[in-house]
């Protein structure tokens, strides 16, 4: 199983800022990736709330469900949020972060992650199709 | 419909720190705002969880409600909250941030607030009177 | 008497930069906040000096008109004039400072106020009721 | 009455970073705690959510019940939660700030705390002692 | 056509810091892109020089081969070579920027880059194999 | 011939916020002054005018009065006022910078004058007595 | 007609410094540059009181005479006066910064110029030949 | 055996700023904890001496005496003597570091340690109650 | 003989962002130039190669041409390229740097130029009209 | 009685650095300061070592003279020694802090002194004689 | 062998700013050194491009000759190239860092090297000596 | 004569870290030093006060033996001591800073000296043959 987490404001994905983040809906995108990855299971949950996200995070590490990776969009949590980065760090499970807009070519204060510093790796800029990347990344990997 | 959103301790108000915020209790205040504007109705929210603000601010601005305005006092989270910054800016709903006390007089972090970038505009230093200044201008303003 | 003081570029209103300060002049839109309280004098001052704004505050502070409060437009004095600072915290009469945009939306530099900090409070971003704003605050505030 | 509030993570207490936090969970160190101190009821309290900890000081600070004293360890929070620091100064209640590790001795963001500023003073580096000698003062401090 | 550049110290990729880097070296690993995209023409260019990266990002943008896009791996000029930068916002090609390793997990300096602020996108921490992603990206974004 | 300059809000002198400045108006004070230096002719000028105490430098500089020497007190543009400081530094009579109160001991910008960087010496926080030194200085020294 | 604004300080411009400003006068200077430009009007303006070049700038931008360019040497106002830049983008006439001294040579605080921004360009280090450069530009240009 | 250092000026404990330290002398305090600990050598050492203080160290590191810990205020030179933090760093006991205010809670400069770092923990903010904690900890530590 | 170096991207002058830089390409604007000067001789050199223009310097400054003057164009390098500033400082041949568009008008870290600081003057902003400038500044300079 | 207190490298005066300091050792000045005052008993007290000078302060505050004040020069300790600065606010003594230089107009560190925070006043710049200045102002201050 | 790299420059030694460098040029030295070790072959190589810096150090550390160690003096890059620090910690080979002049002593940006923290050691402010102390080392270190 | 002054920490050399330090003690050292320099006397100084490695500075720049250079590793004091650094700068002996391990690749403050700012030059890295090489310079230089 792979799992996918959605941060702050990403429930509104489609109809936000579509000039940033596109107009397809999260909802319409997992239909597609789940079918590109027919063999493989891929939950997703999304929470505004940054306890929520941490909650997610342990049981995904420590639950008994057999998780291969996570792939998580910390939204703005990502340039401030230590607790979540502790949690990160505190879990077996590889995590990868995935930014839908190029980080680096906004606002400074976007180019800092301090959640990235505890994952796996951080793919930034490619859209949607961020977390296709992201989950086949996971599911190849050696 | 107007909304008045308050962020964390403000449930404390009359209570905390009466040299700084005051002794008169929010809900008392709200009794006598309501009475002032009889013709609009004043919903009210408080919360002390991020989260909980995000999603509030999210089904005010895409609900099924005629929300005119929203006056948010995000307390503290105004300093730091880039989530909440999110928020504001992704719905088509003007907000006035207010705070009771003037933050640019007080410590160094308060006077800093990452979530007025995304408002239309501040009022501070005005005591509980604040809330009544932004109301009256979410109405008037054409 | 409630008296108004504009700091500098504001004798350019409704003229300069439009699309950011709007296209009523200030002469105009003082006729109508003199209508809208006509039991109170509202004096005006304007100046592009900063030693002038300064003799203008001595004097309302100091002279013998008796006068309830201030409203300052600092203009851009308000991010480094440590000397009108310096006259708001000399005088005995409360002074409300007012920015026709939200200056926390703007440039970095126009975030920081360094004479807000010896004000009462501060409204930004409400176009020019935010004059209306602090002055019926003035005139209410127990 | 004594309360005891952690923060986020540290429901991992004894399976994450062992080399850092040591492996005993916090109930069996908390079954141990309250044998030493058999006269004085412990609470304790977890939340991985910066709201609900919030929520827990202010039911603590304003509550019927006569609580003592705090022990608090906010986590990553202490590092950014001006909002938790806010509550902290709103309550009638000592609070007394735990580090299971020597935030001096970690990465440059830990030996900053926004939360500390607030509290009757902190204990840090101590490992789970750190709780048993903040109990003891706040039962023995005059 | 898709071009790779990759820039200082990855023509040692495989002998050096292996613990950082993994022990394949480059030539091997593009052998196996190759033939993973057998469809698609995969040119590679490597330099420590800053000029002759310069000089290849112009003669990839304004040449007369078709490109449909840059995999650049700029190594430790990204945090600091604003004439790379300047190139890469000179010319009409998406430049998606790659990192084998997490540059946010590592020394201070690292977690800025320069140059990803005018790529399309950014990759880091998927070893070798963000290549793949990054190729593969650039084959299939619409 | 000294002369005496003060800068802004100076002319409030015994007025304003008398806990730090004290409750001798400064004419009451040069009149005991000149008092003391019988045998000197001690002119006063004050402004709060940036510009008028450029001129007023200059004309001391190159004027055909024969100054032995200024006592300054910038006032707050000794914090920025680099023109004050060209000025000082443009006359080839010596300068000796004074101020009332101690300027290590208050806000954070106090502490740092530009003007005194292009005067003879400094002395703060000896109250009124500091211009006596100061003139006193200037008649002694060698 | 090109008008000349010369900030504080100027009017000592060649008595002041002269291994920095050289010993021309400026009115010898500019006696020479109209004999130059025998074709065009060029008036003539100096202030140490940044007031006075704020109106200056007005009346340029807006008055009844046909400005076709500001040379501007704003002096030690360039490195804060924000109220100058303002004015400078009020006005629809070009302005052309002016410093007689290679400002990146000098002081730190003299490299930055927060006027030059809102100017169309900016000269130093020519000495007075940099007001002769800038005429024949502002003349010239298309 | 456990030794007790001391640093500057809190020779002066009990005289010396009784609002922020407290009015029992250290040597009172003294006497009342060894009789808490009756069956413990306990060694105390004062200086107002950088180099006594790294010299102290030095001898209960390497000396003859079995010392099973040091409790350490080193008082202002915390905040920036790197050389008494290499001397706790050179020796094989290790050192609690005790501040009898919440450091966290004055001025800025006192929040930062230079010398925790090097130490097992940090007790602020318990008063003099601090010592008895650090010394409790040393003893009964596994 | 005066030269004309320009730094990296400049070979696409007329191609590359034009709304920044215009469209005439630097070849037809040589050409122009060198019709204007006809009785001197105008060497011309570009590189995107740190190395080969502090090359270039070097052979201009002790090389056997008689060279009156340098104009040069660092492009970005401009910002920090300390290595190109110690090689104008090494040459005894006047250096005039020349930017087309206005560095004080765009992003940050272009107004600070680390080159200028070695060179006899600035011209940033007048389009390709700020090397005619600097040439004739050379030719006819005393 | 009235002390004078020289820390580090000033046993030195009238040898080191005579451009800065001058040519006239500290006794010869120190005999002519105790003619000039015949009334009034000067203890003169040197020392290379922060410690002693923290000793002799205590000493001088809480000692069995009585000192009227300090007159205080902390050499190169007025840049960084909290603890000195804290011996100062721990007695009930004046302090004065001099320097036989101007510290604003050296090198950058120079001009920020921790200890003159804790002083009354300070002087700088009056070369020796800013510590007949004190001396004076000591005795003859209501 | 040894081998010897100079950076940008470093060809113009003994002509460029001799008060800072000496009047003896590289090769006349390089002449003695080579005379005082008649056992060693003494490599020399020399470039102001970056990028062939970090070639040489390649083909040293992974090359087929038996380099027992490198001197390197990276010029101005020492203070920003990333890139060659890379470079430096890719190879097995050890590396002496060498300043002609004390890079401590000269302007603040001198004072930082990112390349030193890659190599065995530093030495700077020798002169042309540092190579030969450094030569010395890298033979008879053990 | 050659003196050698170590500073804080070193009486523990061999002791003290002996991964960083190595485990050879300075005594054993200087025997050998000396053999090595039959010629001439090596006068060793080691303390852990400031104020005596000032006062042995002063003594061997003043006294009455003839010393031809100082060979000093101020330890910590190296990274905050303006005080030593004064001292240094204030005696006609030239001075060279060692320090055994490489301070550009330790923690950050480490890489930054303010007493080698006054010394002719430093060495860090070379283990205890840091000092042999200091003394061998002093001895041939010219």
């Amino acid at each position: 199983m792979i799992a996918i987490i959605n941060g702050p404001n990403l429930n509104l994905q489609g109809k936000r800022q579509p000039e940033i983040y596109g107009n397809i809906s999260f909802e319409d995108f997992l239909k597609d990736l789940r079918e590109r990855f027919p063999d493989e299971k891929i939950e997703y949950f999304q929470s505004n709330c940054e306890g929520e996200i941490i909650d997610c995070l342990h049981s995904l590490g420590y639950g008994d469900v057999d998780c291969k990776g996570i792939v998580l969009n910390p939204g703005a949590y990502a340039h401030y949020s230590y607790a979540i980065a502790d949690a990160i760090s505190s879990i077996p499970v590889p995590v990868i972060e995935v930014h839908i807009s190029n980080i680096h070519a906004r606002e400074e204060f976007r180019s800092k992650s301090v959640t990235a510093r505890e994952c796996k790796g951080i793919l930034a800029g490619l859209g949607l199709e961020g977390y296709t990347s992201a989950v086949r990344y996971l599911l190849e990997r050696r």
